[in-house]
């Protein structure tokens, strides 16, 4: 077997979620070399390319221009993501982009015009996770039945970022963090959604109205098969990061997760002990390398990926109804 | 201790629900003395009266004017509550009656006026389970901060019965099954439902929406600390009865039943299995036998119980408005 | 169906297991009727008798010669086990009696012998637990092909009782109460002990060596197929009471209990908790429940009892072997 | 922060533990420089070598004169560890070697004379699992009191290979396999082993006494401090893999691990079902990961491995005591 070619690729973006990525490109040193890191942040830039010996911009456009990169993975903040993709869309550069794919349909529909010519994959690690994938082949394989209810948990164990947290950056708490479930929902109910209804609350972050978001929603789901569901979001995981899902079908049910995810329980007078469930990070760790592998292999093996710019479309589009329902308390067509 | 007086007492409805509760009178022959059991159907009067030794009828007015019973237990259908409980109140009968209260608000309200010379007490029996029972007092012990989100599943091992599942009769899906989780969510949250927005769905019995029902519904709830919450109930338990609860608060959660309840697990070649859940009468079993005992206690003691005919009607006005909102597809104020 | 006839029957002992007893009897009135309770302790009798309108004696023969039962539950302290059947069966009382069946071989094999005109039944109420029944079916069926390991776990939560510790009395903890786990492994290995080799400590309670007693031990067991196992048992559930059971065999393997019983969970910054298990009294209500309505089941329907007096000779003499071993070291043939 | 240097590294062993490694070395590349691998299959040194572009070497002495690495990497079957260990030791070759040490005492204490002067590391991998850690803090701490009693199951779930199960090859059941258990007794409960006491069995797999071991074994120990404890290990797993250990303490114990160990549960009308427990690469992928990165951050920062060839020899002590016991039937002091 001979030696394998290996993607010159960049990375932007050097926040928690963009240190994942390299380390995970790091850790493919068969497949990959990673020419260079940038972020606006030059002291975020000088902390992460010393160690691995890698080239460092605050410039994104300098950035393509000295690397010529075959690949790219997009790490910033959601507001950025459209203009990014398209810069480096036009340069023919393959991408790897975190969700939300943009933060208005217009600007992801200009997004998805441009990445037409390249292979473009979003990052909806869930999708690689073990145990949500195994959940999808059973589901698709008919082993309970038709899917009827949907349900989602997704509690985030926030540290507050005001800033991060303002709808103009992320998108707030729906386009931000349930689209992981919207884009769940669509993917193993197999079918679309066609309606939401919001409910919102923000007493636990009461400084969250200000910045127009929420700490939690509740969003009913009709689908287009006749089904149902619900998602409840939230920044309210104060005990830990709590993210579970189930399908109810016509023969069956299956659940993803659980609430208690530690593998030592402490046993005292007061009872058991487990220790928080791990963050986002952890948990995911696999499907995040499982993705990035997928987006690497994908374009090694020059074949489109999956996960892909229609996908994010379509999460985003839940989004922003669910976001308008909150708004206007009225259910909302998708 | 001097030998405790016993409570002459009656029973009509003698179905699932009914002869439950009859077992669990029987086994009180130190509190109560069972006089007689009503039921409209000869046959089901027949089967359970023999074997302890009970009068039978099929004439509710007849037993009450023979029996002069002190207390009464009415476990009848839904749609006949409102009218057994005025017969009974008439008489000055003490009553312990089976959820939903009436299947109208008017009806409700009459028989609450009813019943103010009597000790009454509506079937909520979950607020008697041992777990529920232990989360009640760890959120009002401040344990999880102030209650910020409610959860609630509810999935019925249900075996089809279209006569019963006419809404004119039993309620339907809201009235008859979520009333549990309606009230639960008043109880835990400690806050009244100010508002609600429902979808439902019928995929799995087809049959349903001729008789006016559906077999899954998705319920937002609003509160009126500002609190959100969903409630999902379904006839969808193919799988078992699936109960579960969650409080979110601003400083911990609180988790009541789990998805596995069995203490069996077998492994074999394809994995691990653990047979099918407990169904209601097993589930809540020492609940039910605890809120007929506390009802038979309030009457021994003379004092008036907990979960009052109040509790009936405010958790039936959070069904109907989930009914209207399930046939408006809008959100309702209750 | 013609009302049932009511067995008169008494019982001995008042201590905790003996009053739980007695509550289940009077919860069979259709069944039993219960004549009168016996403890060398007035005030026991005193505390029990009144409430439910029973007589009271504190002197056993007496008890027989007055009322004339034709049952009799015995829950005494071990000691006396073998002296009272032997009087109640001289008399043809059929007899429910706890575990252990004796103290020593000899007066097992006159205790089986005095019995073998009466019915009898010894008190291994685990084998009328849901989840070992199903466990024992299962095994029966073939589903975890030909069994070959054993292992038992049973911590129990100890209230120090030196008096009841004294191997005179109780037998102590290997006859006391790994003497469940020996019988469960007879009776789900589906074949005999051949072997067993004890290790035994006193770190938690010190003061149980002078009373010829350990706190906790760990006993291998050989069985005739060419099995093997291990129990482990000791007074050590400071954090609750904790009984599981593992059997694997050639095909896979089974598990009936679980470290956490509770069904409320708890989430805060430190974790997530449950309240201590049950005590053994919950933890096997209903099996004791069971139990005793078996054994008024074989009297009123005139059948030996499955759980009879070899299946208690079988059980103390692997517990014996175990006490033995424990004394001298070294492995001990059964 | 200054780019690090990178450690010339070489591994020997290509079976799967090997190519474990090898792919934890290439996801270091800031840290080491794999150099080559030796195996003495050329098939399997062909199998490896060729995608990372690495030297391939089927004669061990070779490797170490041509590419005097300054650390190796043994994973190897048991029979050549302490040869190996010896060769490369001589050459001042810091070491990282998986368990066990050696198959006899005076290999073992040859093969640690000669490591003295080097960096070495046994790999007991599960020191470095998360849960395992906490567990071992927790017990430092305090936490649950004095330990006074230890317990493990270990299943593997086993492919069968009659050449690498005979004794002089990998040590059996109790060398290779029990190792990491008793390794993980004297670890967690602070205190050495005195006493041994085995019993083994072959009913699933019938060949292995032919080859001088058995398929499954329970162990009783005795602990210096008083405690006690057992340890089953057996290649019994047909239904998966299965590590879990329990420390009971004077005010508490602990579990580590637990029976299922999937994330996706299906319900159906058979009940629920969970997929078969991860392999132990995958339940420890991490551990194994981290070990390895621990062993170079010594190297690197010129400090010894806690996890050292003393504890190589302690635990190979009981190992091998418990294979005494088993052959001659009787308890084994250490």
């Amino acid at each position: 077997m001979a030696a394998q070619r290996k993607i010159p690729i960049c990375l932007v973006g050097l926040g928690r979620i963009g240190r994942l990525h390299l380390n995970h490109l790091l850790e493919m040193p068969d497949r990959v070399v990673v020419l260079a890191v940038c972020d606006a942040r030059a002291q975020a830039v000088d902390e992460v390319r010393a160690s691995p010996g890698l080239k460092g911009y605050t410039d994104f456009q300098a950035m393509l221009d000295q690397e010529k990169p075959e690949a790219l993975v997009i790490a910033t903040s959601a507001q950025s993501h459209s203009r990014l993709i398209e810069e480096a869309a036009s340069r023919q550069i393959h991408i790897f982009c975190e969700k939300p794919l943009a933060l208005s349909l217009p600007e992801a529909r200009q997004a998805a015009r441009a990445v037409s010519q390249s292979f473009f994959q979003i990052g909806f690690q869930r999708r690689f996770d073990r145990a949500y994938r195994d959940a999808y082949q059973k589901i698709r394989a008919g082993v309970i039945g038709e899917p009827i209810t949907f349900k989602a948990t997704a509690r985030d164990a926030w540290e507050p970022d005001l800033e991060f947290a303002r709808v103009e950056v992320s998108g707030g708490l729906l386009l931000d963090m349930a689209i992981h479930d919207f884009d769940l929902a669509r993917w193993l109910m197999g079918t679309e959604v066609t309606g939401v209804s919001t409910a919102g609350s923000s007493l636990l972050y009461s400084e969250l109205p200000a910045v127009g978001d929420v700490d939690s929603a509740v969003v009913n789901l009709t689908f287009q098969s006749g089904a149902i569901g619900n998602v409840e979001a939230g920044r309210t995981g104060t005990f830990g990061y709590d993210i579970r899902t189930e399908v109810v079908g016509t023969q069956g049910a299956l659940f993803v997760g659980h609430v208690e995810n530690s593998s030592l329980v402490i046993a005292d007078s007061q009872g058991f002990h487990r220790s928080a469930s791990a963050n986002y990070r952890e948990r995911f760790l696999e499907a995040y390398k499982t993705e990035l592998r997928e987006f690497v292999d994908c374009v090694l093996q020059d074949r489109k990926p999956d996960c892909s710019v229609e996908e994010g479309i379509k999460s985003l589009e839940i989004a922003l109804a669910a976001r308008e329902s909150l708004e206007n308390k009225k259910p909302v067509s998708v």
